[in-house]
């Protein structure tokens, strides 16, 4: 292969010359804005080590990241030969060069896709690369980027300096112990933590108990009631707060969020805790307690994020082989104007309150989310996620809800992602995404080009803000 | 703020230059058909008063619309500072100038929405506006739209003529008084009623008693059993057919029409006159009566338009303070296919029904209603309702039907509207959303060019005649 | 009517002058690769003989077409002028050129539709038009269609070669004579037949017991238990894959292929022997026997389509008067993630099992079926079928499932039709519509360039032979 291997510099601009032009000239504009960060999942450990760096190119951009080895699974390539770790310790590859060989040899089944939007900026961007991968250009990219990773500049925390983030969410458990994120602030770096409480909802779950146990002893309250459930929350809330948390985060198989009466939630509560609860108490528990949890925001301030409708571990097999978050969460249909009935009606025009959806069924967006954002002052839309965070996603997701909600009832963008190194290719995605869709509709004379630039501004920037309370 | 605010004269239309040029020309031969507008909810009594005119800019764009107000209380502008009347006869604000200047500082939420291209185009045409609306702008603005407003050509009559109304109907209760009617086509003003009785089948709703003693003195028929009810619709659908009606609408949260067996009809009906009618028996008490209806479309004649799905006043705090239609409808999912079956399977073919149907769920309009407008010949498509109609909203709907079922079983398209000085710009940004669609699909040579301009003018102005049989 | 009728060289391609140059450029790669047509409905009697040719233009286009007539009758035009078969022979229009007059009147119908395309492309290519079907040209192209009907060269297997099919499939009742099939391989026609057992399913159905009859009779199995069943389709499958056959096809109305227990299944065999099946009892037992036919297809290879998701006979008064297929099957939505639950956790990861899916409701593209087809290796997405068989149906399958799935766990194109002259029609749309959606990506920097043209064929030609497994 002799191509050389660039950045388009007008990459995801429209290809009509005058909607690019005007896109690249509002991108300029906030291109270099610091990142803002409010959920994603990277480990706050990453974050502690003042030395840790990526190890090799295999634990950097395959092992542990589904988008990518869920790709090759799906044609065949077994994810042991990938690297990914068995729940029964049984046997894979370890091999990094071999697992970066496999990868290179499927490279081309990313063309067309975020992710390998994402990796060919990092490859070119972070590392250099100029050939893209393939079986010839595997070990020569292998020596390459391995040398990279082990320059002085190539720790986490020197990425995270020149990513320019001014402040990033980490996403914990409502047992996580928060002294991680203390000493990374003692550090000076502008990152909170997000309580998730979701393990805590799981009433039918076999390590509910223990889930119950190790909140008991965060929060110091022993917890045989739902009243001291409810306690113990309030504490671990409180102690995230105190520690720069902004919001919450929870995910929920369904749309419904519906509060039951005192005395069915307790049963259902002892339902769990005498081991008894099916999938059913659990759903709806889950239900109840979120209610319930949009009452403590108001109390506490927490922004409440749910993460809508995905079908976890669709594939048992893979699940029981290699746990969670394999590649196998698929979504289903959402009915939020049922769903979310209850909850807005209560909270969704308190001032205190403010919610952050996300959702995987984009007929809802049109439909749905933006008819109740454009109404309910607390709900704001956020960005599309997993799947659709995407440059189609982005212009489907901008086309569907922005005539009714407006842009000023969207929560900005959040890059939701465990590859740290990804973060500034995916904001970069987003801003470009958001420029030229903005560039199309002042080119087509449905938005004033001199009230342009501060929309794209907020998209990228500003709504992250204020939807999270950060300023 | 100093650029000049001013159209585009090519607003809507593609950003590609063949494109842009081909919509512009089919364009021009469709922008100045008259307006036939079938469906809408302009009070008969601004029509009926030969010196009715709007009181100031306040009272003319933002008290009666909805779209407008929800957008500023989705932001936390209290309705009351928007001048919304309260139900409780509570203190809101007076001042027109005041609620104008709250207004006029939130007028970026409107940016890239179908309402804030509405506005710009009534404020330009309509009002010689040259600044956009914003705290800077707003006092000079009010006057300036105020003095203008008592101009002598700014009665309601004169602004009908301007815009060329060839027809225009309103939306009346089945119980309405029709001599309002009378008087306005008295003085030679085409304009019609349209029998809405969704009042009269709300048997569980606690006015439903007051409706039927209203609808039986309006129809001279005493209503104490089901066929009573039946003779008290048919002599009343007579009256308005007099009254130069051509259509009924109905409003139905779920997508199912189906029949009940007589006896459980009239007991349905015995609940409700008894007051124990449940939500559950009201709604199949409607879906029950419009099958009727339709039925007796086939004898009177009348187009049977129905507006699905729609999650009327979803938000109940707002519902109690400040009534109906503020805001806060959300619609859900349809599933036309099982819904429609026995409508269609009745009536379908039959040459003397003709339904039109309108939804806000735009995952059935290729999966369902394009499929069955593409067989059923009494079937036609309404244009995009509410959220929908929008430039994007548009584009969706003809993407996904034509390709189905063509354009000619579509029913044009409908203002839908109680903001009366908006009906010229609704219409044209439908005309140019039209004009639009069609040269681009000529540019791709999807569609023959010299057959455009007859489906560009069937779209803007003979579907709707065709539809609504006006001709 | 004096505009000459041409085919625009550069159609479906964008009217961006950079993308319809990319895309020309990546058609000329493409554009004469064989035709790969591994499911359609061409009738094998038409193919086993040599002589067979179309006998009139009305034959030809219209009569046996669902697609043109359905759309005639959606404007009124009786089915009867179309010359369609009364199931009670009642009398029809029977004179040809009569049928293709009223067809005529009626072409600007087809204007921006699929079937317009194909029609034009037909008409222009194989047939020399050069005028517009109109009431004015309606008996000069009648003349002009029927003479070059009775060409020499227009025999069915002359215009086979002139396809350049590589390899075609017919679709075939579990109870089909496979001589034919023997008879056209024996001329050298590169044609199989495709195992559709769904008549074998229909336990609910009159005609069932003799479906059963016949299958007992074709495969040598006296049916008189489940088992036996099961074995009778384990022969039958076996006789298809020594004809030939690469695949069997399904047809189902839900998305939930489910396996019951065997004490469940067997007596649902029996209630359907006994006629007292119920339609709940015959969805159950389809889709129990969908689940234990992909086991059969691990064990002899035939790769397993199934068409989801249409509601057949939507008018049952067509259905009565017309019978099967006459235009009235419409979509309902599909719950894939939790209707294909099952089988893909019993067979998603076999490498021995595929499965192609096909589907009406594009709603779930995006949230179902890419997420799926992106993790399990089993899983192919067929292209889109039916109403969805467009410029802009491909183009929303593309945009809504690549991202997620990338172009390599797509099945290819499937042309679907009993309409033989149309095949390469479609397949050129196909091919045209990937080059131009590929281009487009390529413009705005998301696919490589040099990555592109390997995925045009892929679409166009390879994916096809891999999904299929003829290679």
């Amino acid at each position: 292969m002799t191509t050389p291997w660039t950045l388009n510099e007008n990459r995801v601009f429209s290809s009509n010359p005058a909607v690019r032009s005007r896109a690249a000239d509002l991108y300029g504009t906030i291109a270099d804005l610091p990142i803002v960060a409010p959920h994603g999942h990277v480990a706050p450990e990453l974050l502690a080590d003042a030395h840790a760096r990526f190890t090799n190119p295999a634990e950097l951009f395959i092992i542990p990241d589904h988008y990518v080895f869920r790709m090759l699974y799906s044609q065949g390539v077994p994810m042991e030969s990938l690297g990914v770790p068995r729940e029964d310790g049984g046997p894979i590859e370890t091999d990094p060069r071999a697992i970066w060989r496999t990868f290179c040899e499927h490279f081309h089944l990313f063309q067309g896709t975020p992710t390998g939007l994402w990796m060919k900026a990092e490859l070119v961007q972070l590392f250099g690369v100029d050939v893209r991968p393939s079986a010839e250009t595997a070990d020569a990219l292998y020596d390459q980027i391995d040398a990279r990773l082990k320059d002085d500049d190539f720790t986490v925390r020197a990425l995270f300096e020149r990513f320019n983030v001014e402040f990033l969410t980490t996403t914990d458990a409502a047992t996580a112990d928060l002294s991680v994120h203390a000493s990374i602030q003692a550090d000076g770096l502008p990152v909170g933590p997000t309580f998730r409480p979701d393990a805590a909802m799981q009433i039918a779950h076999p390590d509910w108990r223990s889930t119950l146990d190790a909140l008991g002893e965060r929060s110091g309250v022993t917890i045989t009631s739902l009243n001291e459930f409810r306690e113990a929350l309030r504490v671990r809330r409180q102690q995230f707060v105190d520690r720069g948390a902004k919001a919450t985060d929870h995910g929920l198989f369904t749309s419904f969020i519906e509060p039951l009466g005192e005395q069915q939630a307790e049963s259902l509560f002892k339902r769990g805790l005498a081991g008894e609860a099916t999938t059913e108490d659990a759903e709806a528990f889950h239900a109840h307690m979120l209610f319930e949890m949009a009452g403590m925001s108001v109390d506490d301030g927490l922004v409440m994020q749910v993460h809508f409708g995905s079908r976890r571990n669709h594939h048992t097999q893979i699940y029981e082989r290699f746990g969670l978050d394999k590649g196998a969460d698929i979504p289903v249909a959402m009915d939020f104007t049922r769903g979310l009935h209850s909850l807005l009606n209560a909270y969704g025009s308190d001032p205190r309150f403010r919610l952050v959806t996300f959702t995987l069924d984009e007929s809802t967006y049109a439909r749905e989310l933006a008819p109740m954002a454009g109404h309910y002052p607390a709900l704001r839309l956020g960005a599309p996620w997993w799947f659709f965070d995407s440059v189609l996603g982005f212009e489907r997701f901008l086309d569907r809800v922005v005539e009714t909600a407006g842009v000023y009832n969207l929560a900005g963008f959040n890059d939701d992602t465990r590859a740290f190194a990804s973060i500034p290719a995916r904001h970069d995605v987003w801003r470009r995404a958001v420029s030229n869709w903005l560039a199309g509709q002042v080119e087509r004379g449905l938005v004033d080009a001199d009230a342009a630039p501060d929309m794209a501004r907020w998209l990228a920037y500003d709504a992250a803000k204020s939807a999270y309370r950060l300023t």
